[in-house]
């Protein structure tokens, strides 16, 4: 753990105690200057850190930004998923910056956020809104040795994974729209685009990047999304602490892609379909040019939609344009 | 056409009639000391070219290395594959090199080639032998509007058009083993690492990886591997013309790509199922830790090995490590 790291959970576990200079400066094993120095850097990055003579450093406030160690120490020790956090002030997209990783041959599990997103992406192409510190916009490296179609999986482990994890933090009433979509009251608040590289039998590497409206405004949609998107601090009526959900979901998406690891993809597709909103109903699929129609009927076991069409075929969907039939 | 093409056509075309400096300057709208100077890097280059008072330029002969240009002008215009060729003298792998390209959004149909490969790799993260201009070593960019499981129509379609080429050039007979080798007398001469970036529903690009051991001696290849692999020349007993044959290559991939983008994929299918050594034999496939064994029985819609295994079932196999049943 980094000395930032470490003062964060000092102060955090003395809370309205305070911990004295000294008492810093032998934990962490640098000079009480040393302390005072780091302090300092914590201060500009927004965190209120009050010193007084008797009760020492005591911490008033956290900022409403990212921090890695913060988030780091936040989750728990021997995980897969988390244990290289690195934060970027703004990126393209963080899918981009993650492959960059990937193919620098950085292990699995590492994760990166940007504050803001110049070029942020969702599925099929579609532009992101991205604006600085209302959300979380973050991708994760997985390197699972499954084969290609096997990927369809990690999307629905990281719906039900971010989906537990907003319902966690949030209380919110959240549902699954497949593939990808998380909506709270029929809107979409998070979404997932997994991108994956590959030789023909065997995944190289996969992309979960993950994108959560948290404190955006009705206004920071544009118009024409306004009736179909929204954020949880528009659905909960108040902001929501985005490094503790960051946190909760990183634990989350850890906890499922074991499962899916250890061969138990069946128990996550299972909780996926109790909070699925697709199920039961009637869609319209565009398929690039080809458009499908047909009941939802349940989820296959490599995580693709079975469709019952109008002519009675039992149809494996894994990605298009899904809408509810009008 | 380069200035260099235009002259090496003209000259090819003129043969040993030669072409004066006043014709080559009028045709290209250069001065004729211009075209001088072009004659004397393309000297340099190792094309040999005499020039006389009276006949003029004669070309006498090219050197066995790949011209961008020179590999332009001997396929057809309107062409898919080969628009963008580029040479490159060393690289670590030419999967890499097109990689680079593809992210950076050149179109589909982009090819590169390189003299030689430091990192060349085979499917499995096999090691690939690439020694300086013994072989052909070259990628293929394609952008298909195709699911990404639909990639292995890709690596059969590249299979056959290698095949087909071959044959063409050498008059050898070749076989192909599934997916991805073409064999002479039962030893693996050429094969083809097909690599993909994709979304769950949609391509984003293709990397088609060719190697073809051309002119390697018995001594080019590692010891444990002379048994099972060999060289065009080896086995027809005298060197093979490279630029004729990535040409030859080149033209093949086109028609067999245009073949599977208009849907015709059951025409590559039955011409590739013509020449397969694969099929009706019995084989040991490994698949990660798992052994699959059984009689391959066809070939599925999707470019999979269809195989009755054992205990009767059909299962479809899109990779792994096959083998011949001993």
């Amino acid at each position: 753990m980094s000395s930032d790291a470490q003062i964060l959970q000092t102060l955090r576990t003395a809370g309205s105690n305070g911990v004295s200079g000294a008492e810093l400066s032998q934990k962490l094993g640098i000079s009480r200057a040393a302390v005072w120095a780091r302090i300092e850097d914590l201060r500009k990055l927004g965190y209120e850190i009050e010193a007084s003579p008797h009760a020492g450093y005591r911490l008033l406030s956290a900022p409403d930004t990212l921090h890695a160690d913060d988030l780091s120490w936040r989750l728990s020790k021997g995980r897969k998923i988390g244990r290289d956090i690195r934060v970027f002030e703004q990126t393209s997209s963080t899918n981009d910056a993650i492959e960059k990783l990937a193919r620098d041959g950085v292990k699995e599990g590492a994760v990166v956020f940007a504050e803001a997103q110049t070029r942020g992406r969702g599925r099929l192409g579609r532009k992101w809104i991205s604006p600085a510190r209302k959300g979380l916009w973050f991708s994760v490296l997985l390197r699972p040795e499954l084969p290609p179609h096997a990927a369809t999986q990690l999307t629905v482990a990281s719906a039900i994974a971010v989906r537990n994890a907003i319902e966690e933090q949030t209380g919110l009433k959240t549902e699954i729209k497949w593939p990808n979509d998380i909506l709270v009251s029929g809107k979409k608040v998070a979404g997932i685009l997994t991108e994956l590289s590959a030789e023909l039998d065997r995944i190289k590497y996969v992309l979960v990047g993950i994108g959560v409206d948290v404190n955006l405004s009705a206004t920071d949609f544009p118009a024409e999304l306004r009736t179909q998107a929204s954020s949880l601090k528009i659905e909960l009526g108040k902001p929501v602490a985005r490094t503790e959900l960051a946190a909760a979901i990183l634990r989350e998406l850890d906890r499922e892609y074991c499962r899916v690891l250890a061969g138990d993809f069946a128990a996550v597709a299972s909780d996926w379909e109790q909070h699925c909103a697709t199920l039961g109903q009637r869609l319209v699929i565009h398929l690039g040019d080809r458009r499908v129609c047909g009941r939802a009927e349940s989820l296959g076991e490599d995580g693709a939609l079975l469709l019952r069409t109008e002519h009675g075929h039992l149809e494996r969907i894994v990605g298009g344009d899904v809408m509810l039939e009008k």
